[in-house]
């Protein structure tokens, strides 16, 4: 049994790996901690989320010693702020813990990038360097091998799994640049208050137009210039991308069909629905990503529908984590 | 033409309100007022409140001279919260302004009851005898006579409506408490960022259960015990009302209904659904209170249905101007 | 394993059976079934709840021979309409199948309640007066032994279970009648376009108001006259009730406390909140039934809070399967 | 007084329609309609539309005789299905009524457009050459005019008001087809029962992927190819537009914003808000169509907002009406 310590287990991300690994039978849970000072400190996870009640009600404490922490820890989740988790991870990893970091620390090997989109200069090239994004339908080796695992974005998971396929096999005409739509459920934001996720203030709405910082982790890892517009739905789970595209030259919709069920054969997180297009509610509370699209003429629209808290995030790392580990990849998950 | 100002016009109440002084062909706008340390001074109401751009969008300034803007106003709509209120009031009516006060400041007229409810000492007892309650359909008189009136709460009007026409006819067994059940909209709580409204945390429930401010507000008007358990509901605006009373000895449903019909008659903001119950959504963004019930054998379930925001407090207060002044009742509601 | 065999498969409760099913180490999947001239048959259930991809993709297939399915089922599971339910258990048993029947046709013992409440006459009075009503924490010695299991109504779940451990310890003064209002989520109303269910018209709204076939159901099994009042919510899953008595006389809120302890140790399905009143959103998707109270004076409020599809029915069900063969209470559910 | 006729009385739009008549200090209301086999003939329109109770209650009759009820009305609106309407037309023309269509049957004068969205043929050539197509903004002297206004679609209000200005000015790069992500409100569907509109099977979904006929009508009267993609989103009211389009070689920012002020100055239902960009929320139960727009490097993001049954149907046909007969152009709708 992994002992299994999740840090930063008081949002939403960390309530449902809390969850998952209640479930998992090759873990334990070793421990819940939020930063020393917040106002979650000492309470019980499922005082913080009462659908735990009865399933995982240990106590959420304050990270005070992080090595000692380490040090009773064979594998670690990060459900932390970006700046926490980059401070964090090589404190856990020189205890030798298996990390995986939800949040964006560890994701954008770009010179430049941190500054820019997370406000802080990163310190751990090494670590950065030798981290692996953990898209598991695309880097299985490296989520494998690497002790140190940057479990993607929300937005970046959906898209990239719905452009790959087509883009690894030259079918995408990239000098007209992909249009990525997509909306995401409030939970996005995570658990906290504040007026624009105030139940009378949503309403569907695009935000962070050209400047979301999901754009060049999308752009980055697929290699291509993509437009991204992420909008804000009145919904609390889940993400529908719905994504424009060029084909290349002479590509046909068989050649699009064949790239698509090449790239996920044996690949149990993605469901494959052809031209029957997703909907987020098939895809809440599960850890499937949905994929659809359809072909006319030169263009090709592909839609992807996720969990963001889930395939978006808890899930993906907890795949992370099967696949790392050896353990059938959907294990604790459905 | 009345020079019309509104104190605390950043809520959504007083968004309701300029919007109302905009289309009434007797009033101008004379200004909007918030608190002076307030983060929206300055800005325009239309900036705080988009869906007023193009009709309202006059500056929403701090309020640092009392004397100064009730000089200047002829009508005086508090939209503050109760405390505030409390302490404005006087000044207003120094300056011989009409004050329509939609907090809780001066609606019940009992010993004790401002410590206990609202957390501080009522310091204007001259001020609270001499104020009228403006529950519109049961007291127009004292709505004519006063400069000050308590516009009431969203649970009493909802309630008092329901439950007056029957128990002024003598039709209901007291002895067993009305037993009220309301579920409101989350713009009940205001316009700001709490944990409990966040988008992701709203989900139907029960709260304030026998502690609520609303259940005296109601008994006392009704000269009535009552049992009252308010619910928050997963929607933005409106107020539902189930209750449920024991009919007096030998009170018929004949007896009932002319009960309401006798009590309503002439007066459009009630409307009369008979058996057919009300629904929220037909009373959304309209200044209606709907009434149905039922009777079977001993018993009777009345229901009302108001926008909260609207005949729960800024229609109602715009409808007690009306008749303070004498227009017709709906000018500007409808 | 138990071949297990699901009729009705089409609806909302048999794809949530459906899924149970695939999760139970003990059962097997052993058919999906619907009416024969239903327009669903031949699809696959997953085509029907796209959810379900991946998971369970088996077909639906038309219902055309009783004998020939029930020789192959050692369990069936009736998610079909009452008249439809009542006709085919009989069939089912003679064929020695353990039924669990999700209907209403065999959960009330009463002379003329099924012509009055369901509009036909009952015509397998040995069935009837020897099923188990499946109300699990209450029933578990006739659940073990009945080859016929009624599991009960949603509303009549969520209000028994917190009602009968205060009626059954005489904390209850029934000569006031118990009043329940009840608010439940649309898919309550079953998987089917009604201009009443269609999404424009949904909205927070009473129903069913002295005549719904539940106040029955709850009255005959709890041996005490109720007030039951039905509302439709805007959300898709859970019911909450809320539940107003009055205290038998010297009754004290320790003896209450104390009555719901007692009355719930050791089962794993209810989950006591004690003064922390329970939200739909803490359940949904989740086998647990929620409770909390507060007592004032003379009266008590309880309220309780399932997700109807789930121990409204269907886990409900797999509850009472478990309870029969002696699994783990809880197998498959969480 | 013009005395104004709705067919199609029963629907969303047609109950939005009546109320607009109620409000118009220059129109009286002749007569509500609907065909004459609907189940709702001879109902009141407050009973279809319970929100109208007090304030519009006349019956919605059967519609028998066309030429009669032709020659009471100056003024006919058809909220009727599209072939309903083309039946229809030209029988009130001859009547020499003024008529508003809101369905699709005048709209497209292009060749073969007909049977290949609508499913039907079009007989009545004249008319629909002489036609005004009612995008307000746009073609006020066409409106004016013609004694047949072809309302517009609500995708292609708004989703012309967005693209119209750059384009007519020269600042789109058409040769990269504009991407139209749009999402609308259930109400888009009408007023009745099908599985797709079903309370528990909405949820955010593309739909009409490459063959919604609002492609051809968007793409015919801009004079440009675009890729169109509709959603449904689980909200009752409103369409948000979010429009990708490749800036022309060249073009400025300023160009941009300079392109907007000048086609909507003196336009009072169209709100320019810069780069703040809009939702759904501000546009609710308003004749506003809101736009906001970003631009970066070679590319322009802009949305914008209406609601559906108001900018997107009803009201636009009542600011024609406004504008054909010289009224003030909000006349009822504010």
């Amino acid at each position: 049994m992994l002992k299994t310590t999740i840090i930063g287990a008081s949002g939403y991300t960390g309530a449902e790996l809390a969850l998952m690994v209640h479930k998992h039978p090759e873990l334990t849970l070793s421990g819940l901690y939020v930063s020393a000072n917040s106002v979650d400190a000492g309470k019980s996870i499922s005082e913080l989320h009462r659908k735990l009640t009865g399933l995982v009600d240990e106590p959420v404490q304050p990270l005070t010693n992080v090595e000692q922490v380490a040090k009773s820890s064979d594998v670690v989740f990060l459900a932390t702020a970006h700046e926490v988790s980059h401070d964090l991870a090589q404190q856990f990893l020189e205890q030798e813990c298996q990390v995986f970091d939800l949040s964006g620390a560890f994701r954008v090997k770009q010179e430049g990038f941190y500054p820019k989109y997370y406000g802080f200069s990163h310190k751990y090239d090494v670590l950065l360097d030798n981290s692996a994004y953990g898209l598991v339908e695309w880097n299985a080796e490296g989520i494998k091998q690497s002790p140190l695992i940057a479990v993607p974005g929300c937005y970046p998971t959906a898209s990239q799994l719905a452009i790959k396929p087509l883009l690894e096999s030259g079918l995408i005409d990239t000098a007209q640049w992909p249009v990525i739509n997509a909306t995401s459920g409030v939970s996005g934001a995570g658990r906290k208050a504040t007026m624009n996720n105030s139940f009378c203030e949503v309403s569907l709405k695009p935000y962070g137009v050209f400047s979301h910082r999901h754009q060049p982790e999308i752009a980055t890892h697929l290699g291509c210039d993509v437009i991204f517009t992420p909008h804000l739905g009145n919904f609390k789970r889940g993400i529908l991308a719905t994504i424009t595209m060029k084909l290349a030259q002479g590509a046909t919709e068989q050649q699009v069909n064949a790239a698509f069920e090449s790239a996920y054969q044996g690949k149990p997180a993605v469901r494959l629905l052809g031209d029957e297009l997703p909907t987020i509610q098939n895809v809440e509370n599960t850890p499937f990503c949905d994929i659809g699209w359809k072909v006319q003429g030169e263009h090709i629209i592909v839609v992807s529908a996720i969990d963001n808290l889930l395939k978006g995030a808890s899930s993906q790392a907890m795949q992370c984590l099967n696949i790392h580990f050896g353990f059938p990849e959907l294990t604790a998950l459905v």
